[in-house]
């Protein structure tokens, strides 16, 4: 977890970054200037459905043609919950609706940068309406199996997920006892 | 790995970050600003002794009270090259040296985050000087086993380690196969 001492001032506002900077005492009674990042919360969430799959993404960005997998998933807006952005995120990105939202962890980011990465589980998923994507958007919506999911994060082909849910991955890949505890997280 | 494209402005240029944006043209032919940033390479080594032992550092910085295990690495310098730079961290933070060096992987950064973190092997390492830190650097050298080092990673005691290196680490602690193979890459 990153701690920005509270006499850092913010000398840029970005997009998605503020960058903060502060005098900082050295050991030898010296000073010099420390820089940490704030970047704005977000969201990830593992949506299940009815019959056990999971919902992961193709998904492409304006800047970039290549198409890569990823979860359901985006920033926090301004005066948002993090729930709230779930559900939202959810709705507009794949369609999908659920009753049952749990908060599995939140990421706490590297130790340069604050950044809080909420992740939920959402069971029973289904889908009460199309897609309402944004104009930097194009997301296909795929439904694949726990295994399948576990393996295509374990070999890095599902990207851009959250370094915590990588190593629980990974752990379920390869040890039993990790597989079935994740499996009870997301499927309850 | 990220691509800042070659448009993009440096609209803020900090300390350890450096700010790109640009105008990005979206799928409805408007425009909205992108932003990534740009961080100073570093390197990371996995030094090994001639008894086998892997050379962890108990750390403190002058923001934070709270000492941590690191692996021993830092920031290259202006004009050094990698291996250069990880010659002299391993130097300056332990005093040890190597003649037997490998580099091992490059991890390329997060998505939003242009940021070369080059990791070495160091084979054989011997303490030839004192420890020469700097003024911001508090640092006791420890030693400890291939298996000791993989369950620091894993448990997450060993902190601020490349998410690639705890990924391996996580492997080979569950897959026999994976602890064969990055213990012969650590050692040869």
């Amino acid at each position: 977890m990153v701690e920005i001492p509270a006499q850092a001032k913010c000398v840029f506002k970005g997009v998605i970054f503020d960058v903060y900077q502060w005098e900082q005492e050295m050991y030898d009674g010296t000073t010099e200037i420390f820089e940490k990042l704030r970047r704005a919360s977000t969201v990830e969430i593992i949506a299940t459905t009815p019959e056990g799959k999971i919902l992961v993404q193709r998904q492409e960005q304006p800047d970039n043609k290549a198409s890569f997998l990823s979860l359901v998933g985006g920033r926090i807006e301004q005066g948002e919950e993090p729930l709230e952005a779930a559900k939202r995120e959810m709705l507009e990105e794949t369609g999908f609706s659920s009753n049952q939202w749990n908060h599995l962890e939140t990421y706490d980011g590297s130790n340069k940068v604050d950044w809080k990465n909420f992740i939920y589980t959402a069971q029973n998923c289904h889908k009460i309406s199309e897609q309402h994507l944004d104009a930097g958007e194009r997301i296909e919506v795929r439904e694949v199996t726990f295994d399948e999911f576990i393996d295509l994060v374990e070999s890095h082909q599902l990207k851009r997920i959250c370094e915590s849910l990588r190593q629980r991955c990974i752990r379920a890949k390869y040890h039993q006892p990790s597989h079935e505890a994740f499996y009870k997280l997301i499927y309850g």
